[in-house]
């Protein structure tokens, strides 16, 4: 039976040349040590998402000249399935397949097309896809497999409550008589993503007899993050061999072997923190536009994560950590900050930004006259450290990451042009109570209190006037991200959140209005590494401009039933 | 024959209750002047784009509940259509229909689907709607009716050299032996747009010798600006009646009636004008967060025109001034400042930002240490800026607007946090040299020079360093916007555009590789007016982490070939 490799490359979106030079040596690699079969994930050619990049013909001219230099470099004596974007040919429709191309002796032997394409979420492929037609199987060297592209896996009876497409092309696949399901996917990273795989790949295997092959693309672009979790499944459901998740790896299968023998427990908070650490590393090689990366330390747990994190993927020597007390900054903020960085080992700077606030303070005196100090002037503290630190980032080439939890960034407690800038926001997918755990792993992981016990006890608060606790304005945050949780990953109304949490009504009201409210502060936030079923940004599209009135309209539902 | 009344009325996102009242009122107004049948424009129920609040059910059992309150307020004795999503029955497929629903005697006597979703640009309609599967005429009071929605007229043969979808519903419906189609439209204002309809419209009346009713909605909704420009048009294509663009109108048509009386020239200068006009009230009035506009005054011609269009929208109490000079600005920047205030009637204040600017050099004097003043410190003068004015709209809730222009948001020739500031970003879809033929009609339309001759004729300038020029870093703007456009809105890659242009290639490839890298700033800026047909923000995706090396891949293209 042929020898399968299962190659969890890590592309670039739009590198092409890069991007084929790795499958080729990914693929020379495999063919070296006995496969016969390399398959690598979806659109690997060109990265995931590749977004507009697709509608530029010259691109697909350039993804094509590619393929065919492929079809050359390729070794000849293997088989090398690899996924692109492929023109169509019928005039109408939309111009590209996102398409699983099997090279075999120096040409394309065989294609085939996505037909489930995902348009919610984060996902756009309708925006530049036609969708397949048709499932047939492929036979490669007396297999006979069931060849097909992410989506086409997910439309399973067991995991969804509402069908949105008509075909089931696993089902169609499994009526070909094949001997392997063979699965080329870019799917994304959310906690909890490795059971769900497991979960809906033993099931098709059970339901159907077959094994299954899943290739998934690893490694981050932008905001999206995949875990890799490549995996072959035996035809009872169990997993013989599993990639380690957020590394490239080439991974064999013997498609004669049944002999289950990998174990890979997942733990939540393990894959929360690996999936940050790659998506920063990767945020900042891939750019390759910054010497370093860049964190504000006010002493609290959001910025001291962040930094660990950064640590952690890019090393020491390439973080720099700078506090800035203001008149209001408790003697903690700097302690702690100072305590951090020399627990870390890192760069670390001390700027007062109080002649600053001072200077704003005098040059608006007279149009600031017989007002009260609010909003505006706490707003000025947050916005000269954010200047600051940007000065600090544009003079050095440092990569400035914003330190913001999604608890915050889901009520608008945050200042834009202020402690929202940077250029990618770590946390701004990761509540607040999760944040603890995370800074508990880490100092579990670590052997020691890197992150200062100071700093994972402290009250929350964000020091811009005098005694402010985050609990002044918001309530505890096991209730807010409670409520936050059903409203956003769960796509839950006020009046259903209240029957399950038993929470005021009118606390649920206004915590939803302040989500919806300040869509605009969120439109304007960098890019934030995507960790949950719904985060903020190109996956949750909100008007700003709207007035949907959810309490009158709701109850109005509720006195006609 | 019946009497028809086109609605052309201007709704909020999400305010079902506020879009039923206004429905009810014209539809009243319009039977009583005589309306049998009164037609209004797509998903005026909801409001358009109304986004992922389509995805939350109990938004859509709200609109349910609407229409009902619809079927009983609505005049009995007329026909009433009108747009809204309602539930896909099917257990498979998108949840919704984009549909058009004709309200007779106290309920819903027709129902037709959108089969057309455009799912491309700003549109994502395939996120959330599943194409309806038939076109089939109406009958009412005697009149057969091609009843569609917005994108089912668009697959025009002479319209498209490429054809998006399978099915013509204008063709299918032409051969239900129609007497008149009625497209209920939410369809987008760009510069030519009122041209494009016209020429689409009338070759579908002369193909097919159907008159045509057209009732597009009107007004600004976040960046998305529609015109209205609803209209008739007779069997031979000629335009019978038309309404204003840019305000609600009721609009009456005898379908008896073939006499021509509608003559409407458009200047593109005028739309543009008008379009953000209504762009800065809608935004302003919709959201009811602010009590002025705010505008920071450099002297320039972009602060100008937009300061002046902000008069123009919501009167000159309502907009305030600000100059800011540092060490580097031309006495003429408060100068001119201040002229235009004093034309414009509307408060000002100058507020120097030197003392800030003298702080942050201070206090980063150390961190700075022996190295070059560059973009770091030039930055710090836009930012002390933008604080300045975050600082006053945070205050006195005003409303801060972006004045940077469509050329400097592409090449990135723009400062996050600092002069990006705002809420809405009133020219960003404006290329510099059209600002200038904006200005020159700004000063004909109110017979004066309201923007001064000064700020018209001088160079343009960040004023940033001593002696700085615009034409310092970029080249002259009629080479870079003649550049721009090809990319931007002509869809060219960098070969095309120096066989088109003769510009030198390095050149070309410079401008277009600084569009690509700008885009994180982009990510991160205020929400734009949309006028052109493509627009930065929700209509153009772009990764920001990419590596598209287009001068290697095209120069080997070419090698190929």
């Amino acid at each position: 039976m042929p020898s399968l490799s299962l190659a969890q490359i890590n592309p670039t979106v739009g590198d092409l040349s890069a991007n084929c030079d790795k499958i080729v040596a990914f693929a020379r690699d495999a063919a070296a040590r006995g496969a016969d079969l390399v398959v690598f994930p979806e659109l690997c050619v060109c990265g995931y998402p590749p977004l507009d990049l697709l509608e530029s013909p010259r691109f697909i001219d350039a993804v094509e000249a590619a393929l065919a230099d492929l079809a050359l470099r390729l070794p000849p004596d293997v088989g090398v399935i690899v996924g692109a974007p492929i023109r169509n040919p019928n005039p109408i429709g939309k111009r590209l397949f996102n398409a699983a191309l099997l090279f075999e002796g120096g040409r394309v032997a065989a294609e085939v097309r996505k037909r489930l394409l995902p348009t919610y979420d984060v996902f756009d492929e309708y925006r530049y896809f036609e969708p397949g037609a048709t499932s047939t199987a492929l036979s490669f060297r007396g297999l006979r497999i069931g060849l097909h592209v992410c989506e086409d896996m997910w439309n399973n009876e067991e995991q969804a409550d509402h069908h949105l497409y008509e075909a089931n092309p696993i089902d169609l696949l499994a009526a070909e008589h094949i001997d392997v399901f063979v699965n080329i996917s870019a799917s994304p990273f959310a906690v909890g993503k490795h059971e769900r795989r497991n979960k809906i790949v033993s099931e098709i295997c059970r339901e159907h007899g077959i094994p299954f092959v899943l290739v998934n693309t690893v490694g981050a672009n932008t905001e999206i993050i995949f875990d890799g979790d490549s995996r072959v499944h035996a035809a009872d459901g169990s997993l013989i061999v599993c990639a380690p998740s957020f590394e490239e790896h080439l991974l064999f299968w013997d498609s004669g072997d049944t002999a289950t023998r990998c174990s890979m427990p997942h733990r939540d908070v393990v894959d929360l923190h690996d999936a940050l650490v790659l998506g920063i590393r990767d945020y900042f090689e891939k750019t390759g536009a910054f010497d370093k990366a860049l964190v504000g330390l006010s002493g609290g747990i959001d910025s001291a994560v962040t930094c660990a994190l950064a640590v952690t993927a890019l090393g020491a020597d390439r973080v720099t950590g700078i506090t800035m007390p203001s008149r209001y900054s408790s003697p903690g903020s700097v302690d702690d900050s100072a305590a951090l960085a020399a627990n870390l080992g890192i760069e670390f700077h001390n700027i007062p930004v109080g002649p600053a606030v001072d200077s704003f303070a005098s040059m608006l005196s007279d149009v600031f006259a017989n007002t009260e100090p609010g909003v505006a002037e706490e707003n000025i503290q947050s916005r000269t450290r954010g200047l600051t630190l940007m000065a600090v980032s544009n003079k050095f080439r440092y990569l400035l990451l914003t330190t913001g939890n999604k608890s915050e960034m889901s009520v608008g407690y945050a200042t834009l042009y202020g402690d929202m800038n940077g250029g990618l926001a770590v946390l701004s997918d990761v509540y607040k109570t999760d944040i603890y755990t995370l800074a508990g792993y880490i100092n579990e992981r670590d052997g020691a209190n890197v992150i200062p016990r100071s700093t994972i006890d402290k009250p929350p608060s964000a020091e811009l006037r005098p005694g402010q606790l985050d609990s002044d304005s918001l309530p505890d945050y096991d209730t807010l991200d409670r409520i936050l949780r059903l409203y956003i990953e769960g796509h839950r109304e006020y009046d259903d959140i209240v029957r399950m949490t038993g929470f005021d009504a009118e606390l649920v009201i206004r915590i939803l209005d302040l989500v919806d409210q300040n869509e605009y502060k969120r439109r304007q936030a960098a890019p934030g590494l995507r960790v949950s079923t719904k985060a903020f940004g190109m996956g949750r599209r909100v008007p700003i401009v709207m007035n949907w009135q959810r309490a009158d309209a709701i109850q109005r539902l509720e006195t006609r039933t």
